[in-house]
């Protein structure tokens, strides 16, 4: 960015906002240059940060590249309350065009990695071209520099990371890909010292295409940036408290998330038949209490490790002491990542699940797409396309895991991600995807508005971008007991549509998701006020919220994306489910019709009046 | 124990009370053997577990013993409510007869070792002669095994614990003694994976006498046990967390202990001139706001970790990553250990203390003692009697407990514990010690309390034997507020009576101490009724507390200790105290007058007619 008065003029204003560092590092790998640059005010005013910022980072950086050429960006970026001390903020986001579906892409990771960035002096890392080697990035005191990391390459994540911790200090955050990431598996991610991942869309490929292996930040929390208005902080994040204690799921002694973790869900979505097993096949899966978060805590649970600044505690770390995975220590038996290797896989060994969990943290793959490239390959066996893997087979699933990873036999076409697979296997309808991406653990004919939620994201299947189940499961809403019917479809179009707009900031702040059952947005306005010092009443923050979906919409419209890509396996709108949604099929024609009335998109396009409206475009 | 139809009995009797594991192994590492056996139910119902049943072992294995030959027995002990869902029982005791000064004693970790015990099936683990060589023992599904640990010899706790879990499982507890223990420093402990001691003492260095390195434990939560009446005692448990919430200091999120932790105390114990400083020349200390908790979070503090079943986490894990001591990842910098090392030493360095700390941890040294021993040499080199250290010297205050640990020059002197070396030097008089064993962080000038609570503690000057500054500084005593004036001596013999009669019964639970600040005694009756299925009411839990106070007495008793056993350092008797204590000095003489009214002691001996009426003796 050049010096021009006009930027001068907005960097003056930026450094009137607190919580930012104000610093963006542009790390271009070919030739080893680091440039810094502040934020525009504009920018973050109307992209916040977090996954905002890095969509129109990605927007700038022109939307036809390739997902896995030197031409692609690939951002790490946090935003205005991480590091900070509101509540429920430890968050990290890694923002690039995905290999995996040619949207746009942005996942999130919990842990400390966000907080010692911001605390290193950097709102975001810009990094784009490729080294000539492996290199890795270390962030400290407000500069970044590249270095040789050769001998890592081939190394797996907690190998890195544990040698990169011997090099630059225990306490330094890092985060790493893995083999995966170096064999540009398009669902391989990024993983962190806390064993949190950044876990979906293929940002590890994209930076194994980088040759970028690691990116190690020393932060000191002495340099936690001060909000602009500390009293008004403090009030606002004792009311998020204050409510984060009042909500069941959020409490954070006896509540949900801190007793069973994410996985608590397990009966629950079971019960209501919306967990889909043997790859969607069915909707419910008789042996879920025994792969479910309260067996979990009964058997395997060792601690309750939390993120920084969180209350909640929501992480499960585990532990086996027999058997035949004796020994093994993990990060945590997360619900999505149970469902994939469990119900979808027709596996009720809970041991196995957190092995194979563990075992794409260490390979740094996504365990939602891992586990439904498994099921789709047991599902392909059983039709006779593939010699690949049968039911609940735990020591083959395994061992494809790791041939995934490392591109070998049936592994490699799964490492194109499940739909390219089924397509080259000629069974494109066995795979579970929308864009390329595949589903996570709500099967949408016993949740419907997870449906339309599918459908919908930008970023291919994902549950994140409009957690319906929120209302129609949890049924907690932003501080309020909030119920909606999980077999009616009627208001789901829009219900999701909120949620979007709702997640458009709150991704952008960055916090975490857990917070929305319980913080009202009110609060959240609060909150980035008064750490910012602009002032933000709720409608703003909700129009932030659509202008970064449409901003996202935008990008993808631009790469081709349609109102026919948002769709969703046949067998959920043509096959009924089992259990609790055996008489259901999705109703997704009906919802779409009312999600694109509420979007006023054309043909699924965002139009230019609304590009405009928004402020997208001039 | 043989197979008596009494013992037939008792073990049938045994068998109905829930919490405990009904094992307790017998190992005799000279010979290799070990016996089982299930606790008497009489010794169970009069001592409970921990503390008071450890206590009741050493009595019975003859009170003679010399603490470091291998007549003398190590005790590993858990109580009823260790491993149990209650809250905030995490703990785990090693008693023995200390050889720093020749009474009994026992010391309490925090942690996960305290658990794991219960569920590999035991409630105490009492080892007795010495092994040929160094050995370590192995505890898992009620059964314990002997293995060779010459290799483990003259490496670091965490070292021996990374070895270990790499042998045996990373989820494997483990504790162990460091170099110090094997070279019989007097005061050296048990560390364990979780970094928290069993400090006080010289446990580390019975242990070290015995040839015994390492404790390695791996118990299942899945064989946790249920309690004798599980609606009572989750009723009790909710009530137990109600109050822990309701307090300030416990609060699980804003509380002072979750938020600063233990050296929150820094700044409150400086203000009212109770902070001994300069080997206690002074008693508050200029620079203690550098050292201090608020200090801590807002520098170096990483995060919160917790003790299994503990919802508060007053454990504040830190981070150094600038400066000479960068690099450095450590458990805590706890309030004693921050005084000893810090305003002890007139040392406002708080990286620096870190580092010791963490130095003492690898060690296996006690932070307490070693901290006086630093400070001790100090005031001796002021005064020309060694060529020692010069007050805040922190580099050569980091080799002098190296030095210590291998009893090298006059670390060789200190490893005998200070007072010896006081007398050695010629100085007893500078030995800031009861029976052989240094003070803590409060200066009975300031906190008149600690003063009569420091005389009679039956293990030497300890704060914990009875903690009046829950009174006198944090004002909250099981759950009500509490205030009493730190400078008035009136009625502080009584109530350092109280608090160590309820502290013997809860060292026995053995819960954590700082519950205490929070939940009332018909909480704790209420729960361990609960878990045992015998009935207990508030009087009989203070009953308890009385017997097992007196029983240590009377083992003192045993070993000559008498009144005049029961006295402080002259300097706070004679010399005032500086800031808020300057006129003050420690009314000792007045306090023992109404402490041994309140005990019904002789001379400080515990009458027969005491003995029988507590069912001690026959």
């Amino acid at each position: 960015m050049s010096d021009t008065s006009e930027e001068r003029f907005c960097r003056e204003e930026v450094m009137k906002l607190g919580g930012y560092a104000n610093r963006i590092a542009r790390i271009n790998l070919t030739d080893g240059q680091v440039r810094y640059e502040e934020i525009k005010e504009e920018d973050a005013r109307k992209y916040i940060g977090g996954r905002g910022l890095g969509v129109k980072y990605l927007l700038d950086n022109g939307p036809e590249v390739e997902p896995l050429s030197p031409d692609n960006i690939l951002c790490v970026m946090v935003g205005p309350l991480t590091g900070t001390e509101a509540k429920m903020s430890g968050r990290l986001c890694v923002v690039t065009k995905s290999p995996l579906t040619g949207t746009c892409t942005d996942s999130h990771m919990g842990g400390w990695t966000g907080a010692k960035l911001k605390w290193a002096g950097f709102d975001g890392l810009v990094f784009k071209g490729k080294a000539q080697s492996p290199a890795y990035a270390l962030v400290e005191d407000g500069t970044v520099t590249l270095h040789d990391a050769s001998d890592l390459w081939g190394k797996s994540v907690h190998e890195t990371i544990d040698l990169m911790r011997e090099k630059h200090g225990e306490g330094a955050a890092a985060m790493s890909i893995g083999p995966a990431g170096e064999k540009l598996v398009r669902f391989a991610c990024w993983v962190n010292a806390d064993e949190r991942a950044s876990g979906r869309g293929g940002t590890g490929a994209v930076a194994g295409s980088k040759n970028l292996k690691c990116i190690v930040i020393k932060g000191r929390r002495a340099n936690m940036p001060q909000p602009a208005e500390p009293e008004a902080f403090e009030k606002a994040n004792k009311a998020a408290l204050n409510k984060i204690r009042e909500v069941p799921t959020t409490e954070p002694v006896e509540g949900d998330l801190h007793v069973h973790g994410t996985n608590v869900l397990m009966n629950m979505v079971n019960e209501i038949g919306a967990l889909p097993t043997r790859n969607a096949q069915r909707s419910d899966f008789p042996q879920a209490d025994a792969i479910g978060g309260e067996t979990v805590a009964d058997t395997i649970l060792e601690r309750h490790p939390s993120c920084f600044g969180c209350p909640v505690g929501c992480k499960k770390e585990v532990e086996i002491t027999e058997g035949k995975y004796a020994g093994l220590h993990m990060e945590s038996v997360e619900y999505e990542s149970a469902w994939a290797f469990g119900a979808m896989c027709d596996n009720g060994d809970v041991n196995a699940i957190a092995a194979m969990i563990d075992r794409c943290n260490h390979l740094g793959l996504d365990t939602i797409e891992t586990g439904n490239a498994l099921s789709m390959t047991m599902e392909a066996t059983e039709r006779g396309l593939v010699d690949g893997l049968a039911w609940g087979d735990t020591d083959a699933m395994m061992e494809l895991i790791q041939k995934i990873a490392l591109r070998e036999g049936i592994g490699d076409d799964l490492a194109e991600g499940p739909a390219r697979a089924a397509e080259k296997w000629g069974a494109p309808e066995i795979s579970m995807s929308v864009k390329g991406q595949s589903i996570a653990a709500y099967d949408p004919r016993g949740i419907k508005g997870m449906g339309v939620g599918y459908a919908t994201s930008n970023r291919g299947a994902c549950h994140l971008r409009g957690y319906t189940p929120a209302a129609e499961v949890v049924n907690w809403v932003l501080g309020e007991e909030s119920e909606a019917d999980p077999l009616e479809w009627k208001g789901k179009g829009e219900l999701v549509g909120v949620f979007q707009n709702v997640y458009g900031f709150t991704d952008s702040l960055d916090v975490c998701k857990f917070g929305t059952f319980a913080i009202p947005l009110d609060v959240y306005a609060g909150l980035c006020s008064a750490v910012t010092g602009v002032p933000l009443d709720v409608n703003s923050l909700l129009k932030i919220g659509e202008r970064v979906y449409n901003l996202e919409r935008y990008y993808n419209n631009l790469n081709g994306f349609r109102e026919g890509s948002d769709n969703l396996p046949e067998r959920f709108l043509k096959q009924t489910g089992t259990g609790a949604a055996s008489e259901s099929v999705c109703e997704l024609d009906q919802m779409l019709e009312e999600y694109y009335a509420f979007r006023g998109w054309e043909n699924g396009v965002v139009p230019e009046s609304k590009l405009k409206e928004l402020g997208i475009i001039a």
